[in-house]
């Protein structure tokens, strides 16, 4: 017996879908963006629609809370709103929707001894300002208002001045933070954003651990020439060079069956059809579950970036744009979440994410579990991204399930 | 001793130098652009101020006309004003300085028995819309309004919509049709786009032939995945696939010495850090100064394209934008413009243009010979683009003594 409504879920995320479609496909709500800020609105509206009281912090992560019958510290669930560009409407959405869901139940049932509270952080996505997590490493101190001013996206628009020009206050960051003395712990329903659910056949994923990525910014400098009247010999073609990275790349990331590394963003200038290219900058995301060798990855793949530059005799320069580590969740979360899902009878697979997630920084503060559903095909971002809301109704149950029994006193 | 005026020439690429600066770096006077347009209102002002009738036709090509003594055919000297993203303020645009100073020198002294006209063609680089030298096909007949209709900028914008945003007639391209009966021969002053001249230290080139290009654009469609849950073996990449190919076309056009390929243009969707590219589209290349390897070589890279995609198991498609054959220029042009630079004593060198020229459309209908001067390391479809105006009034006043000799009844 299912309690959650996957009808509300449904009706959560159709509304959403009105927001940031992006006319190539798919939506783009980006970090700090006024599609972004418009879907925070939406969430607010929704809980404050049930009798929840909310609020958006100086730096746009969206919280509401259900009062406890006791002053103890909060259970918290959630995740985030914004997408990569041209992604779809569950990643992130789905874990919102299911704490709103979350509440829906145990503000019906009355509440809770603790506070509960459900978060839609900002910018998590990393497609915009090359870092991600923004908002939740912004609550637990790791990200301030000087960071905000460092990051900009490929307009060089800096993450600080994207954030003031949808109505936020990036200055002052500082009163975002957390005081993690008042958290009991934090629970994030995420899409699995890979096969490993739909390949076994279980509804429900209970996150292990969270893989890390370092991700470097490269610029290959040739020399732009006319593409009829230079010979091959004299070229100094950068997406020549771009092109053997990418292939180094692919090569490399194939030794390993954890490791994954990519491509996903190459610029060429002047990026006309009768002009040898002169300039390609590429972004490189490298991830793994051992923190030791993707950053050892990453160095091979800087000194090939260099090899394959001088034989060519160009120029390449790198920047590291971020690089975080990978995180064990809690054991004790893991076991509260099993144990639920065990008493409702949901078959779950215990496994690691290879996306990065706002509960791997939580968990560096409160102890913190993840909750997976499947997604058709394992695809995410993009615009084929789909879960399917009876699933996601199954997540909320068991999230409605450890927070009863947290709250009821399980020890954390 | 030198006729031509340096200080005028310079004065005209200056006053051109205002118009289109990217902020980027270099010039973006894009086809059919109102930079463009600019560019061609003060190619007429400034003919206009020594006393020559001008006219801009539907399609954007303008000229203005010395009156001759006799009704004879025209003698028709000129190049083009627009340029390729980020280009420079030389390549076209010294072909129109050197066709203003010629007309000025020929006005002072009166006139010839046949009228001079001096043309700036619309649209000659590809860059913008795939084919180049668009209005130099329109007053051959070439292409007409139905041309312009089908073709596309990377906006999706077609090269009629963007004639008539700024003020131009697309629909009346017929009227452009130049009467070549009326035309006694063309000749274009260019930059060499190449190395040949400074290498041989000579400040001018009389050009035998135009290489011919044929021009593809090829999308690679694979499939858009998370880049940290997707295991590199069941990635669809589209940018792997992409760069394979690009090597595949670099390593083929280094078989010939006159052959020449480029990627130039590579567009990645959704171009995010975060997400295994889904969809690639990118613009091929080819020239060669031997029509048959020139197609040949085509070919053989779609088959390529093919065979890659197969490989990685995703997609190709590919349409051709443009197909031109390479062109012999016309001996007895050749031979006026040898004999002139004989006769003031300027060492010459004759060689092949690598690029596409205007002149190589105005050629299948009249007598037409190409000079070219040097250009600093050979560079051009760059900001870095230069060429020294005292090369510029050597071919100047070549090209006065060849139109002298011609008027006064040296056959072409």
């Amino acid at each position: 017996m299912i309690r959650a409504d996957r009808a509300r879920i449904d009706d959560f995320l159709h509304q959403l879908s009105g927001i940031g479609r992006d006319p190539r496909g798919g939506f783009s709500r980006l970090a700090f963006s006024p599609e972004e800020r418009e879907a925070h609105a939406l969430f607010r509206r929704v809980l404050e629609g049930f009798g929840l009281r909310t609020f958006t912090d100086a730096v746009g992560n969206s919280q509401g809370e259900l009062t406890g019958r006791e002053d103890l510290p909060a259970l918290i669930t959630g995740s985030h709103l914004d997408t990569v560009y041209q992604g779809g409407n569950y990643d992130g959405a789905v874990g919102v929707a299911a704490a709103v869901e979350v509440a829906r139940i145990l503000a019906e049932d009355g509440g809770l001894r603790r506070p509960l509270r459900v978060v839609a952080f900002a910018a998590e996505e990393g497609a915009r300002f090359g870092a991600p997590c923004i908002g939740s490493r912004l609550v637990t101190g790791a990200y301030g208002a000087d960071t905000l001013k460092a990051m900009t996206d490929r307009d060089l628009i800096t993450a600080s001045a994207a954030a003031e020009a949808v109505g936020l206050r990036p200055g002052e960051a500082a009163s975002a933070r957390w005081d993690f003395a008042d958290v009991q712990c934090f629970v994030e329903v995420h899409i699995e954003q890979g096969r490993v659910l739909e390949a076994r056949d279980r509804p429900i994923g209970i996150v292990n651990s969270i893989g890390g990525s370092t991700r470097v910014e490269l610029v290959f400098s040739g020399r732009a020439d006319h593409s009829g009247a230079t010979p091959m010999w004299l070229r100094r073609d950068a997406l020549a060079a771009a092109s053997d990275f990418v292939i180094a790349v692919e090569r490399r990331a194939r030794a390993h069956a954890t490791t994954v590394a990519t491509i996903g963003r190459l610029d060429v200038e002047p990026n006309s059809m009768t002009t040898v290219p002169g300039r390609v900058l590429l972004q490189l995301d490298v991830r793994d579950v051992d923190s030791e060798r993707q950053r050892d990855l990453a160095e091979a793949l800087l000194d090939d970036a260099v090899r394959i530059a001088g034989g060519r005799e160009i120029t390449v320069s790198a920047r590291r744009l971020s690089d975080q580590s990978p995180v064990v969740l809690h054991g004790t979360m893991q076991s509260a979440l099993a144990g639920a899902a065990t008493r409702r009878g949901t078959p779950f697979v215990s496994l690691p994410s290879g996306a990065s997630h706002d509960a791997a920084h939580l968990a560096t503060h409160v102890p913190t579990g993840m909750v997976f559903v499947p997604c058709r095909d394992g695809v995410s971002h993009s615009p084929a991204e789909h879960a399917d809301s009876a699933r996601i109704a199954e997540a909320v149950d068991i999230v409605v399930e450890a927070f009863r029994s947290i709250d009821a006193g399980e020890r954390v």
